[in-house]
């Protein structure tokens, strides 16, 4: 069979990989407090039996299938259960949920993997030869519901694994660009490019388990953009495949200039589409060469609105970072909360010496806020943005920490995913939510959030939690990222859509988008309309109508009035 | 009558202001050789006849008439010669000719003035009962052909000028963004912006007679890009007026989110559209505090690959320049042509001095080429800017030469067009073309096109000029701009044909596109195919046919296979 890895199919990563607490003295107590579960009692779920799944046969003709092997070789179609369980699904918490109480509507009916740009354009005539729903599948990390079939399918449904188109072709040095296959995972293209000494300098918190493919088709952005720009600006060409016609291929390419004037941009058409516009198979996107220097520094700040107005007044100086991030003070506790046991004198600086300091400052300690601040480049340049920045902290009087901290963000960044499925094994939601907004709405929509989450705890008579941080700064605004967690009562998803609904809400309500970075998909897009008006709505959806009048390209995703939702 | 200020009907910018040689010595000996044109003997034209014009009756009813006027009050609807004139061309080459020999073959039949957007509504609804077409007209200063009615409209063209919409609403300080009416021009609505210590940072060509209404809308690009973006960047929030539907009104509204992940971005797709999706009656912009500093540095390189070298290798380092621009070495000697008389040490410096310390450096003079780099921000940083940018100048074998140049570069940037029109008055064509691509392609992109020109004026046994400067840095590749001129023979626009679709065709051929920030209209569009691939266009088209059914916003436009050209 083919050699594409997959995530496991009921959670996050790979089989062996997990969270674990034993290290970190303050994370049991925290939990305890923050959402009332005793990680000392709490019943650690079984591993769900795959066997166990209720799983409707496939419904892809056999002639079919036998033709889409003519295409791409019988080892690369599979219509056996695993495959497509793992392809009905992305990793959001619902889906979790739901594959854990087996609950799959309507699985995909077979998966295919093509080995090229060729086969991808075959695959797509036979498959809308056959009026076949195809869904393209990159690492499988999404979790606004886009790569699911709508539960009401009658028709065959394809997931295109790009897994196996997955290599770097090319690195043009002299203008900054590389053309990337859209199947390449996170690591394995960015080990690609470090090898010549480059970098994409895009890593979402999926990076491990998402393709640049499927970046670019969820608008999606990576920690570092402050400095490398979002996806948007990352991906210059692009390469996507839609139904041949006239005796042509239906190839659309998009030329990686810098900048052009051409109309309205199809580059920003294409970026977002979710699939509702064809397969994306290859990238030309931006790199960088690996930085001569590269430093995230921790500052402390004594409140919330002190460090969102330091992050502001960097947005606007003359300062460029490459990261900037300040948690709120839940956040922050959560941070101090998962670190590992500290010993001797690095105990003493931690617990001893930096409260003291801040006490004698006057910061009462449960309001204190982490933020991490990234710097890249030659040595020079290095050295005068953390003196531009550490001015600014000490203006907005916070302090500098150095770089212990920053270098456990470094290491951890990858790992929060984890965290939410030792969590669901027993028996508590861990979910994030984001948004962005212009910095004069930013506090207002840090507060409305919170209150609608919490309102949403009192409804439901539970302790919840919710923690936030600033991230991806802009001038005009920036991300507001927030991760929530309760412990689940006896209707799961209706909880889960209690407390979720009233964040998006309070998002819109208070003039942040439905998204910052992680798409819309079926999650988000009851909201959209609130978000970009009922006419972006209606140009949105003439614009799917128009491309795809036969409704085979990933149907039902990003336009709302179409609920695809199982209680599990 | 509306007192909406326009440009002269027959050519650039308003009457008693023009170009002339006589304080630039080198001016006429320049363009004798680069053209062959004696201004010394040349015939200048009279101003044209503005009664001697042939124009076909207005098409509107005059019940449409009295219904618009019931909208926007009597004074504010015109059907005389004069407004439909001046509201039936832009400024491109192609106008300025037909105008001024009497060819209009599909005037707009009313022009409207509405107030504010609720009577832009009212008169989008009535126009499009009517089955009228729509043609938002800002400045009036588009050089693609994006104002102009199709030759065979039978439907009655009504021209929406949004002059009157020309306020700064409101600045939000904390967030950078600032609400301006679309109908704004550039000096106005900077010089509100700048009485609150506010810039928009953008600042194309056409500034003075240009709004940014209408840089929305053709995707345009201002000189200090490099620093603000361009005005896709620029442009965060949008208003856009479409037909009302079941009883409420048709208003898109974009908020002014930093970055969004929401689907296909509807934002790129009206940014760009030419009145195709609508009219554009509101934008929030980024704005920037007024810098601190701003200098405009001029720098000399012995040839135009040193010039490009060094410009890549600026956009590769850690410096941020607010402009970055090198000229070709034609176009560095028709700069120095233009320059007013020196004297004293001040043409000792220029004429004596600096020739022997380049021929000290073994450079030829006639391969020297002028570039400008601009720097903003704090004294520090720019000074800062400064080192960094000079020492890769130096490594490049340039030399810097102070800030005089540039302050003449910043007196005279908005000047260009008058040149043409005193070109035009002799006989003679000066006209533009522009494009981008990366920076591997630049070289070849340049060759290519001079090439093209220079086969051009070979067929018509002319002797030509064509010049080139590097403007708009990206990472990834940059626009090149070209100048070309070429005395007319007996068919004005079928030479002017033969040498500017030369030019575009190389453009495409040479992996660059067809317009970096002149947007499509109809002059660019049958390239349009070629730049951005047969998909790409079946994809704006089905969205235009979606959103637009009725084809009556500005049909005709950016999509390829309308031609409206008319031999003048």
């Amino acid at each position: 069979m083919t050699d594409v890895e997959h995530m496991k199919w009921w959670g996050w990563g790979v089989e062996g990989v997990g969270f674990h607490h034993e290290d970190k003295p303050a994370f049991a107590p925290f939990v305890l407090q923050a959402v009332g579960l005793d990680l000392a009692t709490a019943q650690k779920a079984e591993q769900p039996d795959f066997d166990a799944l209720t799983l409707a046969a496939s419904a892809a003709r056999p002639a079919f299938v036998a033709a889409l092997a003519g295409i791409v070789g019988e080892d690369h179609v599979a219509t056996d259960p695993l495959e497509r369980v793992v392809h009905s699904y992305g990793k959001s918490l619902r889906d979790l949920v739901r594959i854990r109480s087996n609950a799959i509507a309507r699985a995909v009916d077979v998966v295919v993997y093509p080995a090229d740009e060729a086969e991808v354009q075959k695959v797509v005539d036979a498959a809308v030869a056959e009026d076949a729903v195809i869904i393209p599948f990159g690492g499988g990390s999404n979790i606004a519901g886009s790569l699911e079939p709508r539960a009401d399918e009658t028709r065959t449904v394809l997931s295109l694994d790009l897994g196996r188109l997955d290599e770097v072709l090319s690195i043009d040095a002299e203008s900054g660009l590389a053309r990337i296959q859209a199947g390449a995972l996170g690591p394995h293209l960015e080990a690609q490019l470090n090898a010549q000494g480059w970098t994409i300098g895009h890593f979402p918190d999926s990076f491990t388990h998402s393709t640049i493919g499927g970046w670019a088709a969820t608008r999606s952005s990576g920690m570092q953009s402050d400095k490398y720009g979002d996806i948007a600006q990352i991906v210059r060409g692009l390469r996507v495949v839609r139904p041949s016609r006239d005796g042509a291929d239906g190839v659309l390419v998009i030329p990686a200039i810098p900048s052009a004037s051409t109309g309205p941009s199809v580059r920003d058409m294409i970026v977002g589409s979710e699939g509702r516009l064809g397969v994306i198979t290859e990238v030309t996107a931006q790199v960088h060469r690996v930085a001569e220097e590269r430093t995230i520094q921790a500052y402390f700040f004594p409140n919330w609105s002190a460090g969102l107005a330091a992050m502001q007044a960097i947005s606007e100086s003359d300062a460029t970072p490459i990261i900037t991030r300040v948690s709120d003070a839940r956040e922050t506790g959560f941070s101090l909360a998962t670190s590992k046991q500290r010993h001797g004198f690095d105990a003493f600086l931690a617990e001893k010496a930096l409260p003291g300091i801040m006490r004698s400052k006057g910061w009462n300690l449960d309001d204190i806020c982490l933020s991490f601040i990234g710097f890249e480049g030659g040595a020079a340049h290095v050295k005068r943005q953390k003196k531009l920045v550490g001015a600014i902290v000490k203006q907005h009087g916070g302090m500098g920490v150095g770089t212990g901290p920053g270098v456990l963000y470094d290491q951890k960044k990858f790992d929060t995913p984890y965290l939410r499925d030792f969590l669901l094994d027993r028996g508590a939601a861990g979910d994030v939510s984001e948004t962005a907004a212009p910095w004069s709405k930013l506090a207002q929509v840090y507060d409305a959030t919170i209150a609608a989450a919490n309102g949403a705890y009192a409804e439901l008579g539970i302790k919840g939690w919710i923690m936030c941080h600033l991230s991806h700064s802009y001038h005009s605004g920036a991300c507001l990222y927030f991760t929530f967690a309760f412990v689940f009562g006896d209707e799961p998803l209706r909880e889960y859509d209690l407390v979720k609904s009233a964040i998006q809400q309070a998002f819109v309500d208070n003039g942040a988008t439905i998204s910052h970075h992680h798409g819309v998909g079926v999650e988000h897009s009851p909201w959209l309309e609130q978000d970009i008006s009922r006419e972006g709505v209606a140009v949105l959806r003439g614009l799917f109508a128009s491309a795809d009048p036969g409704e085979n390209f990933n149907p039902g995703k990003i336009l709302p009035g179409v609920e695809v939702r199982v209680e599990g």
